[in-house]
């Protein structure tokens, strides 16, 4: 078996950047690193994650999307993520359990424990080793993603920074839940110093 | 507050049938009768089901296909049947959370309890006043349904006949344990004396 990762944070607070550097790093030093996120190019959690996204559907109720999340998260679990452990890779996911956590579980309202209730129907024993956290205020996270034109709009975007400063709220919550799994960054520095740090937290987790 | 029924049964039973012709008798009675079944014309729900039933998704697990039909089934729940039952009406459903426990729970085998706890997570309280079960031998069932050529043939007609065995003693399991909530009743009569049973049950139930 390999090894089982999981990158969260706000939204703007580097991880999918960080996520591609650490994967390209350690493909460099030699591992088969595997970097994806959620649906990760399974067709199925793709359909799942259009009805999700899909800004018609403006009468989505919250438990809905919890729903379709987790099972989303399933399909790309069973066809990609397990398979990929199996071969002794090392799998970068960008966003995971916590994500459905804190999103819908604590900035939603849903409950955290409802939404755990679902997600582990969903993903089974499948935890992650080690999930790495990266806190960045929402003022500084969505100012980052501001400049960054290119990027496409959806719509969990447009949600307002209470909804941001609830999220990072949520985050703390599952930092005391889990403080063996989860370790906190402080990613409102440099992005180079971000990445020095997290980086060396997954070295020394797999001992390399 | 309404009434809110489910119809229940293998595939062949009649259901749907019957269904209909007790929402134009109760119509007729000078009831608001609404006849629904999930995804009920609500956009997002029918979303969910077209993922599920799309052919080319062979590869869809288990888990994935029970978290999307409670994901549908919320969203019936919540823009449809639960602002009938606000108004008043009788809800008619052709399935609803029992069919979930018997085709994924029992037939499937991923568990009545597991299925249970995702669907309560759905439905929340709104289970139905009364369940009529039509119980009827697959055999039989099959039978019927191959007759009707017109039918729209989906992924789930091709399960085998073992299947719908398994689908029947799971409904068998339910009544069992929701002996005060779901009634059964011999299917395999004639579509008349069918209707009649089971037109008595509803008619008794509301006091008409």
């Amino acid at each position: 078996m390999g090894y089982f990762f999981s990158l969260e944070g706000c939204e703007g607070s580097g991880k999918s950047t960080i996520a591609k550097l650490l994967a390209e790093a350690l493909t460099k030093k030699g591992f088969r690193a595997v970097l994806t996120r959620e649906p990760g190019g399974i067709e199925i959690a793709e359909q799942i994650r259009n009805v999700i996204l899909d800004r018609k559907n403006i009468n989505m109720d919250a438990k809905t999307e919890a729903l379709l999340y987790a099972a989303a998260r399933r399909q790309h679990l069973v066809e990609k993520i397990i398979p990929e452990l199996e071969k002794g890779s090392i799998v970068l996911c960008d966003r995971y359990i916590d994500s459905s956590l804190t999103y819908q579980g604590y900035a939603r309202g849903l409950g955290i424990e409802e939404v755990l209730t679902i997600n582990k129907f969903a993903i089974e024993d499948y935890m992650p080793d080690l999930t790495i956290y990266l806190d960045v205020s929402p003022e500084v996270g969505l100012a980052r993603i501001n400049k960054d034109k290119d990027r496409e709009v959806n719509r969990l975007d447009v949600e307002s920074l209470q909804f941001h400063t609830k999220v990072r709220e949520g985050y703390h919550i599952l930092l005391k839940r889990y403080p063996d799994r989860i370790t906190m960054i402080d990613a409102q520095n440099d992005i180079d110093i971000v990445y020095r740090e997290v980086s060396n937290k997954i070295l020394q987790f797999i001992g390399a």
